[in-house]
């Protein structure tokens, strides 16, 4: 990984595939029950359809959650009931398959990576797998509300870890991506993305994150306002992640918007993937297309940037932890999408009659 | 099975385990994550564990769907999209495997049983099982916007039948009960039924069901209004599904009430079993603290009867099919509530911080 290069690009996203897709449709009205009354899992099996480029779909079996690791400077200013030291200890917890997304994930059949982007303290004594630690950019991030969050180097060099890490995961045969995060502090730059990526102000996109009190939600608001502030008119994502993101946003950002141009769909999660699938999609127009949204967060922003990419929640379920966690537990909700499409008898297959 | 029942009763429903509650709630707290940041699932993994009666709870194994079917007099009224032919033909379907409910089950490792309770009709060249045909009270059921639905004994035939079919379940060892429905026309007795249980009017308790069109629909309306106006004020639930049921949703409140007095949590589907558990609460008072509401159906009655029984649905995805088909969509996230109770790292074995 040089740390010279001036920019990153992607390839045109391709759009899914249209015919599949109209199959897909076609066989809904079909199959033995009342068009329509599988609602949203109707949906689904549609979109599913395109991204396979197949009629009917397949339930993934390769899904990989990667979970982009960083802190952030705003921590400093006091924005999370956390300390920062619990980013390091979290890698730990997921590397040694204790944490929500790991248990969620075996559910599933889903597997776990992690990715050091920026995380700003080491465990004495523990030592990472390379696969945690390669990419890493830097520790931390700049104080987003003083000063930038990266320079445009370290902005770049994320960018392409994390394009890098989608060509890996799909190299290596991932069929669903699962973007993770975890940074203390990391809604506070996510809010400031989503702020000015949507144009809201810092009252609309302010969220309690892990849970802060009256007089931290205050504290985090003015941080916020002086983010969207800093950031506010600008318009190329490179220089929004520069003055406002982190590497684990900005590597986020790039796994997102390369999974698209390699026709690998992605299901979304919570606040973190929000701001950073708002980016994917200026650095790579079109990519919304290849992506669903596994749930809609408890953190006001993330609403917001749902409605900016036009993508509706799977579930809905006062989630706000991260890691991955929202969109695993909507996992179950795409294959039985896929299985209905595939798996169920039409009108003719079962002699049962249509509507007159 | 006996026709000259004069009544049923239930044994009175216990309370779920306090303490393996009060277990789970400080657990929950232990784990390695902010305090409330699974939401739902948390509250999710208390309930598990009271019905189950320790903590953590176990993902549910011997999961059982019911498809209580049967046909409608109303249909003749022209109050559905479907000719009542079709109640048969799933039947055979659903006994074949072809339906929503049957790809939505294999794909969590659910069982499937159909009952035929009311069903109207036969088809040329099918012979049912005997576990299907067992309990059959009567063919169809009599119009409930001008008569009684059913007599008396048939009735309490129902209800008996619905008791039976549970002891029947949870003897064979199931640990997660569904309630499903199958019958043209059976949206117009369910809005009936809660129309009187919940107070509200025709205009708020009528939807299109399987699909009807604005004709269709304010032809419903007016049979639903007549329901309402032949049962209103009746507080007997037995009085009452003889003057608005069916034997189908008879024998599902038997069926409700019972797993509840057996301390087997069930998991309640759409529309009918809305209507079926406001019946079942009556009949057996306490019976909701063994229910949770796996989704919210388009239907308008639905959110009221929930309402009225205290329950949130899990998820919200615009299903109207009925069958148990919703309920089969959220097993995953009860399964994933009990997972990650039982499979989280606290913070003092993955030595995290906790919050200062």
């Amino acid at each position: 990984m040089t740390s010279s290069l001036e920019t990153v690009t992607f390839d045109a996203v391709p759009e899914p595939d249209t015919a599949a897709r109209e199959q897909a449709i076609a066989r809904q009205a079909m199959l033995t029950k009342p068009a329509g009354a599988l609602g949203r899992l109707e949906d689904v099996s549609v979109w599913l359809a395109g991204v396979q480029g197949r009629c009917p779909p397949v339930a993934p079996t390769r899904i990989r959650v990667v979970i982009f690791a960083g802190d952030h400077g705003v921590a400093a200013a006091g924005v999370s009931a956390y300390p920062s030291e619990v980013t390091a200890q979290m890698v730990a917890n997921f590397v040694a398959g204790g944490a929500a997304v790991n248990v969620l994930a075996r559910g599933v059949g889903a597997g776990v990576r992690v990715v050091d982007m920026a995380v700003g303290s080491d465990l004495p004594g523990l030592v990472l797998p390379t696969e945690v630690t390669k990419w890493k950019v830097r520790r931390s991030s700049g104080r987003l509300d003083i000063e930038d969050a990266l320079t445009r180097q370290e902005t770049v060099q994320a960018v392409t870890a994390g394009k890098a890490i989608a060509d890996e995961e799909i190299d290596a045969g991932a069929d669903l991506l699962i973007p993770g995060d975890m940074g203390i502090g990391n809604t506070t730059p996510a809010a400031v993305l989503i702020g000015v990526l949507t144009g809201h102000d810092a009252d609309l996109v302010t969220g309690r994150g892990t849970g802060i009190d009256d007089d931290g939600l205050a504290r985090k608001r003015a941080v916020v306002a002086a983010g969207i502030e800093r950031a506010k008119g600008v318009e190329d994502p490179l220089v929004l992640m520069q003055a406002a993101g982190g590497a684990d946003i900005a590597a986020m950002a790039g796994f997102l918007a390369q999974a698209a141009v390699r026709r690998t769909p992605v299901l979304l999660d919570g606040l973190i993937s929000g701001a950073a699938a708002l980016l994917a999609q200026r650095l790579a127009p079109g990519a919304s297309a290849w992506w669903a949204a596994g749930h809609r967060s408890v953190e006001p922003a993330h609403a917001l940037a749902l409605d900016t990419l036009g993508l509706s929640p799977l579930i809905d379920l006062g989630l706000r932890l991260g890691e991955g966690s929202g969109a695993l537990v909507a996992v179950p909700i795409v294959a039985a999408a896929a299985d209905i499409l595939g798996g169920m008898a039409t009108f003719g297959e079962a002699n049962v009659s249509n509507r007159g």
